[in-house]
């Protein structure tokens, strides 16, 4: 099952595909901490097999994020060797985790608005995956992939030098300008989606900048959210990204992003991100 | 005016506190972000003034955290220069920030529940602000001042080797703990509270250990929002906890906390907050 957001910003209406037919899922209820608490993909199978969802037509219409108003944006640092590498870092023991505000989130093909004054915007495609149950101090790994509810393509855009040079070496200060987590462009629900080996790509003006795979993460998704609930309670509807690969500006290959730029994403099984970089309006 | 919420945890009710009188503020809403955002603390003064509001007895009953679903819990590091100091570190340049997801929030009084294996929880007597009006890129700390909506008392606790040894010196781990931000007893709206020379305490089983003064902060908390504000969109209901003075388990001078303990801490004009320190049952 796929689950994506449609229509204008703050208004997106919530639309689930089964067997490749799109339904209208607004009587469910947004894709938001309630929905995965209360175990909306179920529901919402229930209500498709009954024939009680009406197919819609969402071509031409603006893609949304495919959740809403979670508690919580969870981020893993370095969770790839060669990143890890080229960051200029020991690929570490545990897992490396920082926080993001909710509103970074951004719609997986809208403008990405850098700043005035911000000249190391840099993007890090990611698998992501959202909790569907909370997690608290899980046994094990396989507990804990019981709570992963569904995955999907992020991009951890950051701001180099306020994420480095800013706040005494803590990451958010970087990590939370409006916007700055184009996420979607749907939601894959984990009974149909194995992350185990996935490649994930990002091109900027079309040349390409990473290109790595899943199987070469240091913690997998499961390994991450048996770690993280150990130390915090996720909730249902929490997003937790998953670290990104090599190829990123910050390696000093690459030039930073500038407005007129074009930064495309993609995550085998999980869809494409295409954002035009664009300066702030004065 | 003083905004609290009294009942059980989850099912909290609004009140509010005008000229020495306790009024239910259900009517206007939950202290939420809407409320902030739709500005409460004017609805229900022009309701107490129309005498809208009924008058209520809130003796005896829990007291809850007096904010209600923030989205962002942004905290200061190393804000005061005695406590950088015994923290080994320079006082900074910047203003050092990092996150809380909103599950650590509780109710002031509620029980410390140290999660099992866990050895070395901290307090931290804190002032923290509720953000009354959206803050991005304010152009100087006077406009940043209007975007205050209140001020109360945190304890942001912190488990010191989760937070400083296990995420590659990325605080955010040991800082999420479900329950280790105590909030309250009330939010003093900003036209009733000038911050710049309060005094702050704490206390473990009576004996004293912070007992600094808001005067000794590097940055001021107008300062505080509007640094913050160049890097990331504040939202009306967001809470920032501006740091913690010298006194704390970390500077080795005191013991870290054990179930039995009781941690008592003072805001000047903001209240106390008093919790029992609890093993967490297995």
């Amino acid at each position: 099952m796929r689950l994506l957001r449609v229509g204008e910003v703050g208004r997106e209406r919530p639309l689930v595909e089964i067997g490749g037919v799109t339904y209208d899922a607004s009587s469910v209820g947004d894709f938001d901490p309630a929905f995965w608490a209360g175990g909306g993909p179920a529901l919402l199978a229930g209500r498709v097999a009954a024939g009680e969802l009406a197919p819609v037509d969402a071509a031409g219409q603006r893609i949304g994020a495919p959740v809403a108003h979670p508690s919580a944006i969870i981020c893993i640092g370095q969770n790839y060797a060669a990143h890890a590498a080229e960051s200029g870092a020991e690929p570490p023991s545990e897992p490396i985790v920082f926080l993001k505000t909710p509103n970074t989130i951004a719609g997986p093909n809208d403008d990405v608005v850098i700043p005035r004054g911000s000249l190391r915007s840099d993007w890090e495609v990611e698998l992501a995956l959202v909790i569907g149950r909370p997690a608290w101090r899980c046994a094990d790994p396989a507990e804990a992939a019981a709570c992963i509810g569904g995955y999907l393509v992020a991009n951890d855009l950051s701001e180099r030098e306020w994420q480095l040079e800013r706040s005494g070496g803590q990451w958010s200060k970087g990590k939370c300008v409006p916007g700055y987590l184009p996420l979607g462009p749907y939601v894959v629900t984990a009974d149909e989606y194995d992350p185990a080996d996935r490649r994930l790509q990002s091109w900027v003006n079309g040349d390409p900048r990473q290109d790595s795979r899943t199987a070469d993460m240091i913690f997998s998704p499961a390994e991450l959210v048996h770690d993280l609930s150990q130390y915090m309670r996720l909730e249902a509807g929490d997003i937790i990204s998953t670290g990104t690969p090599q190829g990123v500006a910050l390696s000093g290959r690459f030039a930073y992003l500038s407005p007129g730029d074009v930064v495309e994403l993609a995550v085998d099984g999980l869809g494409t991100q295409r954002q035009r970089v664009v300066a702030e309006e004065v």
